[in-house]
């Protein structure tokens, strides 16, 4: 691929032109929004020049609603040899562009599976895309040269590419992603009106339950617009389970004790099968979770303990996989929990024993 | 407070008793688990000695179903001054105690919003409250002598003592714990069967709402078992709007335009009252959520890697408020977020790009 056009100069837009620029693609930019196009051709992603001759691939990165108009629309022009739109919703957008008569033998719908807190150009980077999975949406019509320079494209950005086709990738998000969104605000509706000594209790398990229900509403209406019946099928699913638990619970306050044990299997099958599913969700590397050895250490909230603690474990040579961070909450003091390797567990609890933290296994 | 009396020496238990022993209070332990008392008191605990004459204060830290016969027991016996349980659930032992003709003026129902992934004494640590909110539900038959004492106590763990009724407090956890706890498992159950590509494409916003869904089954039940009726009370709410959010799901599939305006107007609400109840969630130090800004680092995965950016952070004078570590899910690479001050954001990139650091803002 030489030669390339972004249409819509949004994070995603941005960041690709960013990564293709960088790695020797002659990259054109459009946007509607004359701001947002200026600083992303500030920013180096690419050329404010109208193309002159058809580019190797356009990718269309717009909102879910105007992909099949963008893409068609650019078909007309004759742009470009191929087509791509990176939505992240795939049958919607395929289905109304054949619909308005579009050429699906150069158009190819594919969706990155990577996104950030913030919008914008100014948000984006060329190493958004880098180790994510990118669905490529695969139909019998597409052409084969199309698919390689798509797949070129995923490799530029130097992310993982994922064949599905496009019903299969929209039910797939609506699992993974659409559906627990949804399932986060419903948790977190629930506090709007809470009493404040109740919203003092929360622990760590709410914080992490309800953090995505802070996403940007605006982004999720037009996501879920484009996605509303696989998104239903799930939460269908949920809210028979739900039924079933809310059952089970009346069941654990009946008086008669075949009724109370009935209650407590359901409720612990619902368990079982939670921790069942949790189990298969990718950890690091998109490998299976790995069970890490958590070290815990507790530590003042003066600048630089973070980075005498980090050095120190640094110093006996263990990577750290993850952490995380407990705060106390009404001490200026915290619990850092560092994991890695079990193997890897007592080398780092010694070393950090002997610079004279305190560790909490 | 000088002596005391901890009955059941798991995590709580235990934890209870090194905070008091090392604050200088003479604390005898019982189990009817032999390993677990011989474990505790080998931690330095307290002792194995029965107690000879009443202490100050029994701290009767046993499963939820356990209490009020515990409790009871030891009223009988006469081991202590006051009695005051931990358990997670305050309302029904209570009413258990005066059905079995137990002492409701010398006993207090209690419940410090702690725990771990681990359980049992050798998980216990005498920092297990610290900053942390310890509820006491006061009834109008307690003696002033042992609110106080149990004041003490929690002073001595160094918890902050929150005071609420103990219907409340049931509601309240069943709110922002109970519920929350059997949501994720429901989100994570619908993973056991999902197909493998599917599952591929899970980020961190599932891997967040999933987390607690890994819990240990056998504890969740007891609780549970315990809270049946304030948890169906919130789950039957979630049910009411669960319901609400597939029926604005289907009418986004609607052709009639002004159907699909209702849907989206449906879904908006949901989303912005998710926003708004998790704009109450405690962040920090128990204080509200600090918007801080975030400084994002793309790092490799070798060992040292972190330890240096926190070196060098620290060099900075910058106080790391929280850290986030996203790994690309192929490659050995990941992206660090440091959590600071807004104000200390430009300084704190500055800094790490003079050393070297590739910033992503």
């Amino acid at each position: 691929m030489r030669t390339a056009l972004v249409i819509g100069t949004g994070l995603i837009g941005t960041s690709i032109a960013l990564a293709l620029s960088s790695r020797g693609v002659r990259v054109h930019l459009e946007d509607s929004d004359d701001d947002s196009l200026r600083t992303a051709a500030a920013l180096g992603a690419g050329t404010e020049e109208p193309v002159a001759a058809p580019v190797d691939l356009a990718v269309v990165a717009v909102p879910p609603a105007s992909i099949a108009e963008s893409v068609a629309a650019a078909q007309r022009r004759g742009v470009a040899r191929g087509y791509v739109d990176v939505g992240s919703v795939k049958g919607g957008p395929g289905r109304e562009l054949a619909a308005r008569g579009g050429d699906l033998g150069s158009y190819l719908g594919t969706h990155p599976m990577a996104g950030r807190e913030r919008s914008g150009p100014l948000a984006a980077t060329p190493d958004l895309f880098e180790g994510r999975p990118w669905v490529i949406a695969t139909t019998p019509a597409v052409d084969t040269e199309l698919l390689n320079l798509t797949l070129e494209l995923v490799a530029l950005c130097r992310a993982v590419p994922v064949v599905m086709d496009a019903d299969s990738h929209d039910r797939a998000v609506a699992l993974v992603s659409h559906a627990p969104q949804l399932l986060s605000s419903l948790v977190a509706a629930r506090l709007e009106t809470a009493e404040e000594s109740a919203v003092r209790l929360c622990g760590q398990g709410i914080r992490d339950v309800t953090r995505i229900a802070a996403s940007d509403p605006a982004m999720w209406i037009d996501i879920l617009a484009a996605n509303p019946g696989p998104v239903a099928d799930v939460l269908s699913e949920v809210a028979a389970d739900l039924e079933e638990t809310v059952r089970s619970l009346r069941a654990l306050q009946a008086a008669d004790e075949a009724k109370r044990a009935d209650g407590a299997a359901g409720i612990e099958e619902l368990l079982r099968r939670g921790a069942a599913g949790r189990q298969r969700v990718p950890g690091k590397h998109g490998a299976a979770p790995t069970a890490y050895e958590t070290v815990a250490v507790p530590i003042s909230d003066r600048p630089g303990e973070l980075a005498r603690i980090f050095a120190d474990a640094g110093r006996a040579g263990v990577n750290i996989e993850d952490v995380r961070i407990e705060h106390a909450t009404a001490q200026q003091s915290g619990l850092v929990q560092l994991m890695v390797e079990p193997s890897a567990a007592p080398a780092l609890a010694a070393a950090l024993r002997e610079q004279g933290w305190s560790i909490r296994r």
